[in-house]
């Protein structure tokens, strides 16, 4: 059967990034990746700039401590200087003023003893000393952003900072949630006898949205070989990726692959070798793309995170070539025995010691409380296993 | 000159919650923080089910191997029995379906004979294998959720499993953005002689939206007490925090603390003992807050994700009571030398290896560049310092 890292490499041989677009350079593009390189239009600093409030001078002139020179004029940060520093002479400026054409230094005013029309400098002066030169942070026309930046709030500094409004990205992918089974109904209904609510749906699309992607909510769709396919065909029209959640164990009523066949897709994989969430199935259609997790909610979640989200990093531009395990010590003891490798929910707490792991207990692959407050997966290897504390695992973090 | 840790200190003292409200019960809800206790309306499983697709059956008919029972039922997920099973019968059962009366234990269908009518099961059967009794995950009445859980995509799942739609949530904090200077610009205009472009205002946007809280924009003040006042006061009336940037430091043209006074703020501290970002101030009116942020980016960038990301985060319902450092070792080897503690940009990497973190090099306050593609703050003492590879230090992670 399937490895996991195996089933991953087959499904990023499928996947390439999606289109692009432009974008507003504003908070939406934060988690987004950019599609082009962007550089400078300008000199930053623009104007060779003093780092502190105080008096613009000529370094020749303050070789000896105590010189008083001349104040010329007053130059406050937004204005530029009018006047040029002559032998002798000073100008009093503010922190990020421009400073004026002779000068060369910057003298801080704590150093100095300031008499209105004069100055008193008190110490030596180094050439150079609290001055930024034009274009030390960077200079006009040189690439300051890259194609392929996860963009983070730094980078709207950045971007303002080249006069950048708007960005061309890569398009986030549209994902539709659709739930699937004749048992399911939705809170806030009660649920009758045989009955339980549909819980995957939400959390999917919360999984969905958390990985950066547009989330599109679909209703139940009852166990019907025509449901199916109608519903599914439809969904393919308009999103990028569709995640049918239930309807993909082996049982007499879960005719997703057969149906899945009928529309023209192609299945690439239906069982991977792993607990919980063993009967994933990965299907194109095109450029379509379909999961169809487990019903219940932990190997639904657990294999979101494990082959969906890395699908849909990629899609919107990220680059991904296996996942990204972390090695992290185990908090506590902890013992297991089952007969695939385990994808375990996992609380990663990062302290003052070093990051921690600890594995969640979880009641088998329907207990949503298992997850609990989980931020990671861990991983297990089959059989019967007990591990220490402060044993590496690794772990997917969430 | 206040520590950082008593700076954060000072400022949590005058922070609390902010009221609660109601929220649907959908992806909005990430990453807010729930305000009352949820329980479970019913048990869950709310009917003891079985983990296979196989057969119900009595254990005590199957205590040897290849016994043959008769087929009374077929029970698919969603519908429930309405046989009650007798001594040498069984029903044949979908994964997650009721189990009928009678029945204690499942018989995977790989272990099974099935001959319609007749199904002869392979192996020795123990009681309540394969089934997971009513109530197992969760009891009606019991508490599945916990007021001041910051929500998860799993808690969407079990918010629907316990037939809740709507919740609620502590209040997000609005969070007015307002750069202020005579120098600035906004892009995409040219900055003509002496301005710059406005890079805080976008940048802390982002930051209060990346921090959870909703960000208010507001356009460019010039530095002057009338516009000072006026903006501010207005900005308070609608906003629970305000975080003005730039106007912080001690230059003439600076009135940002004489202003604060004459409108009624506190000003709690003006100055903190660290680099970059010495000029914080920290201001409050009421239960409104006031940041004063130095206009320097990375100055701006830093104090925020110090001491206003914290501060948000309680706003909100979140429970902080000192920076959450983390120890994580350095990658490679670096030296500094400041007369301050330095809270630097640096880039953890989270690899097979373990957490690493590497500190990115900076031209000093303005370089929005240093900040790179920095994603954690790294603590190094004041004075001459020579770290080497492997060494662990303080890193809060962004």
């Amino acid at each position: 059967m399937l490895s996991v890292a195996d089933a991953l490499h087959q499904i990023l041989q499928q996947v390439k990034p999606l289109g692009t677009e432009f974008s507003a350079a504003n908070t939406s593009l934060l988690g987004k990746v950019l599609a082009e390189n962007y550089s400078s239009d300008l000199d930053s600093p623009p104007f060779t700039k003093s780092m502190m409030d105080g008096f613009a001078v000529r370094a020749d002139d303050c070789q000896q401590p105590n010189v008083t020179l001349t104040v010329i004029e007053e130059i406050p940060a937004g204005y530029f200087p009018q006047k040029v520093l002559g032998p002798q002479q000073a100008s009093r400026i503010m922190t990020g003023a421009p400073i004026p054409t002779g000068a060369d230094s910057i003298v801080p005013k704590e150093q100095c003893q300031d008499s209105q029309t004069s100055v008193t400098i008190a110490a030596t002066v180094k050439r150079g000393q609290f001055v930024i030169p034009q274009g030390a942070e960077m200079k006009s026309g040189e690439i300051v952003l890259k194609k392929g930046t996860l963009l983070q709030p730094q980078h709207l500094g950045l971007l303002a900072a080249i006069g950048q409004t708007s960005v061309q990205i890569f398009r986030s992918p549209q994902v539709g949630v659709m739930p699937t089974g004749s048992e399911l109904v939705d809170a806030p209904l009660i649920p009758e006898q045989g009955q339980i609510r549909n819980t995957n749906g939400p959390m999917l699309l919360a999984q969905v949205y958390r990985a950066g992607a547009i989330a599109i909510p679909y209703p139940i769709l009852k166990d019907s070989p025509e449901n199916l396919s109608r519903g599914i065909q439809q969904a393919l029209d308009t999103n990028d990726v569709l995640i049918l959640s239930g309807g993909v164990s082996v049982g007499k009523y879960d005719h997703l692959p057969e149906v899945l066949k009928q529309i023209g897709c192609t299945t690439h994989f239906h069982k991977i070798q792993m607990k919980p969430g063993r009967p994933l199935l990965f299907a194109t259609r095109g450029e379509k793309i379909i999961f169809g997790l487990p019903g219940n909610p932990v190997s639904s979640f657990v294999c979101f995170e494990l082959f969906v989200r890395p699908t849909l990093r990629v899609l919107k531009g990220e680059t991904v070539t296996a996942h990204e395990f972390v090695s992290i010590p185990l908090a506590k003891d902890f013992e297991t025995d089952n007969n695939r490798p385990t994808y375990g929910p996992a609380l990663v707490t990062f302290t003052e010691n070093g990051p921690q792991v600890t594995a969640q207990s979880w009641f088998g692959s329907a207990d949503l409380r298992g997850l609990g407050n989980c931020n990671a997966l861990i991983e297990v290897e089959a059989g019967r296993v007990s591990k220490k504390a402060g044993e590496f695992l690794r772990c997917l973090l969430l």
